[in-house]
């Protein structure tokens, strides 16, 4: 049985923090590989509110997204080439600790750090095992600066294990291992508009070069990180916004959360009526927004031949009483009070994304995994046998 | 104060019923000009569903159509050339019988009796008035059959009194003593096809003629008959579908109901969100419907300048299960218990358009002039004097 703690704006708090000494949530968002639109700004990740569980059952999520990992910030106090994040309930994993190639090595071969080759999954596959059934491991630490291997470190099994990086589905024995999984899926026009923006506007590259290093790591990414979108239970579209005619700003954004049906401890968010094919402007007598408004679409669909529902947010948020009507109109949230989608967005307003769907979807998935661990908490609580069976 | 009887599906009867000793919904349906599909299945028609009051006073309601409102059948006990349709509540008066050129008159003339030059307005305005102040009058009667004007008949002001016909919003005086007015806007498209399919497949009418005797009607009923349009309280746009491409079999449709927003006793319907753009496809997981499905849309707009809420459906009903589902989603209805829309439409299942959202939206209408009524009267009993003013 799960303990919750009261659940006032004092306990929800990321996954990271404790431990870390510094905003966990920022650290957590840029290991999250979720690229801002500036550099200046934090990126965004997803902050995964629990609440203790007196029965440490360790439940574990696996996370991909495009572009790996490295703490852009070493966590203080500890091992300052950790790229794991530790907090009270939730150990994020990094999964380039488990590249088998390093820096020169990947020369040397010709491979990228996409490409299985550079990495060694029958360690993952070993130690995640290892944590979800409660014992500790000595994981490898990619040390992003240098790009070698530095010496291993102690993880303890966490509640939550988050594995997050390039192959977190890749290899099925892994994948099996996971309970919930989520692909970050940003389309090539807002990656591109991103990646101009950065590394054009701030670091003086040429357009032609910053094309020439998204085609260099197209194929591998194709080959390799992609097909692992099918076997998510969520998957985080990021695409141009429509609302805006020809828009390639990638500043108004269009973000489509794909909810696998079917899928233990997991009901899809609905707006209004489920299963039904829904589109909603919600900017009108009640709510007035500036353009380019808001527009929401909700509907049954399949994704790679499963049954999916999708809610997809186009636009972006202007002031807070939106969130608030927003939320007041979606349905299995898995909140524990009104409000507290708006109230989670709120406290990292200063993060990316907290004014459109990325920043909506990204904490609603956070509030579904809570859902998922206390139900599967509570239910190896009721079975104890079958759960160790 | 109304007192109501109770509300079983024996006191809900359609305002013409009783005295006429025939199916009085059906006689008012092919009194309302509404056209069917089939002239062998009756024409449907606004069911008004009332409930007795204490304090009589008149409410006028207006209901214009195009297509005149000849009685198919008289009443049988009545006078049987008389136009007019009676029950315990309401008197539904055929505006027909306003006409001040006879058949030959207006031939001579060279004058349609779409032309105001046909119709007695100064007599109209006087009658409505008398019968809205709680005074008998004596008014013509025109006769569909001969095309000559009969002998006058009592009319006793009842508690609901319809005027219906053409031009019952032309004459601004007459327009200013309606508590509430309905325009049937059929659109050309569709009066095409209906006209096509009774008039060529049924009597045998050729393409030409058909097209040659809508042309000829167009000119007066564009200056005089449409204009009315914008000072209705509702609109009922009845269009071809868009669920099937290039549909022109006018089979089946796609209706709007437009409600113009601050009309005192009248909140417009809506769908999920007041006040916001939706668009709603139930058919889906827990409704399944065959081709082409239904689609309802719900927004805010503007018409003839005038701030409206337009609630739409595009498609028909197959089975009883979506009705209940489609009403089940719907607000504002002004209905006394769950499922009276669905009640109501059953009752009258065999008319046309039971089926789509001209069933449905005549019968919404008729719920919300009984709730109209209803708070006029108690509006009424509370403020006599400022009623009698």
């Amino acid at each position: 049985m799960a303990i919750c703690t009261p659940l006032n704006s004092s306990t929800y708090s990321s996954i990271i923090p404790q431990q870390n000494h510094h905003d966990a949530a920022v650290s957590f968002a840029r290991r999250a590989c979720w690229r801002a639109t500036s550099s200046h700004r934090p990126r965004r990740g997803f902050t995964v509110i629990t609440c203790a569980s007196s029965d440490a059952g360790t439940v574990v999520i696996g996370l991909a997204a495009d572009s790996g990992c490295g703490a852009a910030e070493p966590p203080k106090g500890g091992n300052p080439d950790s790229n794991t994040l530790i907090s009270d309930t939730t150990t994020v994993i990094c999964l380039d600790d488990y590249h088998s190639l390093d820096r020169t090595g990947r020369k040397e071969k010709g491979v990228t750090a996409l490409d299985p080759k550079a990495n060694d999954f029958d360690l993952m596959y070993d130690q995640v095992k290892a944590l979800k059934s409660g014992v500790a491991v000595e994981k490898p630490i990619y040390n992003h600066v240098t790009g070698l291997l530095d010496p291993a470190e102690v993880i303890k099994p966490p509640k939550i294990l988050v594995i997050e990086g390039l192959h977190p589905m890749f290899d099925e024995r892994v994948r099996k291992l996971l309970d919930f999984s989520i692909y970050l899926d940003i389309s090539n026009e807002v990656k591109f508009a991103w990646k101009i923006q950065r590394d054009m506007a701030e670091r003086g590259h040429s357009l032609e070069s910053i094309k020439a290093s998204i085609e260099a790591r197209k194929p591998d990414f194709d080959a390799y990180i992609d097909p692992q979108k099918q076997y998510a239970d969520a998957v985080i579209e990021v695409l141009p916004t429509t609302l805006i005619p020809d828009d390639n700003e990638g500043k108004v954004l269009r973000v489509r959360l794909i909810m696998k049906e079917g899928v233990k401890f997991f009901n899809p968010v609905y707006l209004f009526d489920e299963g039904s094919t829904i589109s909603w402007i919600p900017c009108g007598r009640k709510l007035t927004c500036s353009y380019p408004g808001i527009k929401f679409t909700y509907g049954p669909d399949t994704y790679f031949g499963q049954e999916v529902s999708v809610l997809e947010m186009d636009g972006q948020f202007d002031r807070l009483d939106e969130l608030i009507y927003v939320e007041s109109h979606l349905s299995n949230l898995s909140t524990k009070f009104y409000g507290e989608v708006t109230q989670q967005m709120l406290k990292h307003a200063d993060f990316p994304g907290s004014n459109n769907g990325t920043g909506l979807f990204q904490t609603i998935v956070g509030l579904k995994i809570r859902d998922l661990f206390e139900q599967l908490v509570a239910s190896k609580a009721k079975s104890p046998v079958e759960a160790k069976a």
